[in-house]
């Protein structure tokens, strides 16, 4: 197992956030022994009547038994209480028919312990990949867990789904909505990995809202592809990655049950903020990474062209390597918009590095200098911009620098 | 620039093979001081009158100004003599309108002094991107690389194109056609790199088979897909990626005009097999290589499915980290298949390293120990197999691990 001895030098510097209580919502988080031994390895949440959940799963043909599972139940928006349930250690995928049968045993332990419809238990695993889970150790904890339970336990709960992530990831927004101040409080894992095992990124969104599910599954979709979906670490795909969002209802207001009601926009803003903010410290914790890279594409044909290009810079190797070694080869960059099979012109292109513009007219700029951009990368934060000069399509995504960090974390070590 | 000390362990342990002459055909090199010093960085090849050149192009929207003049000039099929001309040190990509006009310098010169027309003048480059290159140096050496000129200079002309590569790439096949012996030799620079640079393929073939342009262009398009383009390094495309096959028509034999000719079928395994040989040297030279990689998937939909799961096995960091770490990591390559966005059954997959049966039916074979597989991730050539169980599709590409080699070349130095 990779041993983490150093929090990611991109942290955020104040911490773990303060996180408000949700009301509705209850955690715990014990020590199970699912793999790891002194640290939490299972977290439960536990949402009252009512609650909506929705959800986006990863879209990897591969997918394991758990989001299999979880996608089978997030649709049907019963009307009783809830849990989730995950644990660190095993990832339960590639486990065959045992797989399915594990999730089956550890959601009936806790729908029976909680009185709660088994269909509205979802879990999810995250770590070693292809082992069959020792489900028992968890349903054994079942019970303690429920007595565990208590509302302001969330920086907990996200300490217990970590895997090699160098720092637990939580976000908060209040908003004000129609004189009812609304709270929204979540937490996330990334991309630390344990060998062999791969990035998984899971995240938990809790809110108070009174929000029906189709409004919030619909709010879900359209800010996680603005947000969890622009984060690359090195472009590998988990088989298990899960965003839940639950909305307990609690607050005194009257639900939203349109996607047209006037209080979804702030609504989505502040849940935007939350991911977007617990994706960009996944990316601040990808491994190895000491240098947090945003690629900001404006002037596609679409959105999605331009999601496409900026992902076609973040995921390569040369670009982050470059990154890695404070050399602002711009090169690089134009080498990868060429790659990513979106339309190009070369003449049109216009690349700064922050605010510095770098190359324009199919040429570097006559204003830029070596000096300049070099020094610009010395910061922890680099902002790689590229206009395409075609229309009006914009993308942002976040990635990381490629280092020897990355190398030691996933080769060096042996499972 | 990186400085390499180290030839890549890979190489071919018999060095450079012993290419013959192929008549029709004279090769220079010299030193022209383009960036380098002390080292070859401009060779020459002129073709006699008739020669049959057919090339293949990178595919990025971004390519440099050589690969725009060469792909205008390619479908002429004019009668005359012709000739190539590649510099190392400087790529002229990404340098605007002086980009255009360098190219012309050069090409002028060429047929100048060759008495070519100047649209049988093909050229390269690679090397550093966005500086205007300094043609006066290649065109000042122009009539010294004419009086250079002799049959059996390809290992020169080999070393002369090389960037970081650590060892020149050459390849030879010979065949009976109907009583004529023919004779197919070329080399090929890869995937070493100079910051701030990029990995540009460049190959160039030639043969003595009489064979019209046509079903040289079409035999090239064939098997460019089953070899050049399937070697993957880190996934990153050049703008400057080039292949030449050039056919002098000097053998005694009746021109090949028609692709459904019968002589075609063993010309084109012999081509084949050279350009196989060439492609598989680049991934042995691949930054920080350490082992080959050999992806075969088998059971797709089709080919193309199969190739892109191929690829992403063969450009995935977590599996190229394992193979680097000499860990059997085999959920990296479920991993991966899951995410190459073609369709898979986990439970259908079946997966091998070598000949061992590592996973089937969704999950780890009976019969696959972990000492097993970790015995043999310590070879220096890795097979890894994978069959989706759904239809005949198959493919094949090559690869290298990803080590700290690659980052050391790629961040630790700046230009």
């Amino acid at each position: 197992m990779a041993k983490i001895e150093h929090v990611s030098p991109l942290a955020p510097k104040e911490g773990f956030p303060d996180l408000p209580v949700i009301d509705g919502v209850r955690f715990a988080a014990l020590e199970a022994g699912v793999r790891y031994s002194g640290r939490t390895d299972v977290m439960l949440a536990e949402l009252c009547e009512g609650s909506a959940i929705a959800g986006v799963f990863t879209r990897s043909s591969t997918r394991s038994a758990a989001v299999l599972d979880c996608q089978d139940k997030i649709t049907q928006d019963l009307p009783g209480k809830a849990a989730i349930l995950v644990n660190s250690g095993n990832s339960n995928a590639f486990t065959g028919k045992s797989g399915f049968d594990s999730v089956a045993k550890i959601t009936q332990a806790v729908a029976d312990e909680l009185e709660i419809d088994v269909n509205r238990v979802f879990t999810a695993s995250t770590g070693v990949i292809g082992e069959p889970i020792k489900w028992e150790r968890i349903t054994a904890k079942v019970p303690d867990l429920k007595s565990a339970l208590t509302p302001d336990a969330m920086e907990m709960a996200a300490r217990a789904i970590m895997t090699t992530d160098t720092f637990p990831k939580g976000s908060t927004r209040t908003i004000d909505l129609d004189g009812t101040t609304i709270k929204i409080a979540g937490f996330a894992k990334g991309s630390g990995m344990i060998a062999p095992d791969m990035a998984t990124m899971l995240s938990y969104i809790f809110t108070d809202a009174a929000i029906s599910r189709d409004v919030l599954q619909q709010c879900l979709w359209l800010d996680n592809a603005k947000t969890f979906n622009c984060v690359t670490v090195d472009g590998d795909t988990s088989t298990s990655d899960t965003v839940l969002v639950a909305a307990t209802g609690k607050a005194d207001m009257a639900p939203i049950t349109d996607f047209a009601d006037p209080r979804v926009r702030p609504f989505r803003d502040a849940l935007h903020a939350v991911m977007k903010d617990l994706a960009i410290q996944i990316a601040r914790d990808g491994e190895g990474a000491t240098k947090l890279i945003e690629v900001q594409v404006t002037g596609a044909n679409a959105d999605g062209p331009a999601h496409r290009v900026a992902m076609a810079i973040a995921n390569s190797p040369l670009v982050k390597t470059a990154v890695a070694g404070e050399d602002p080869n711009w090169g690089r960059v134009v080498m990868a918009v060429g790659k990513s099979g979106e339309r190009a012109e070369r003449d049109r292109l216009t690349i700064w590095f922050g605010d510095i513009l770098v190359a324009e007219n199919g040429w570097v700029a006559p204003s830029y200098t070596e000096e300049a951009g070099a020094a610009y990368m010395k910061n922890d934060e680099i902002v790689i911009r590229v206009d395409l000069g075609l229309d009006n399509g914009t993308a942002t995504v976040w990635s990381c620098d490629l280092t020897h960090g990355y190398i030691a974390i996933n080769a060096d070590y042996r499972s």
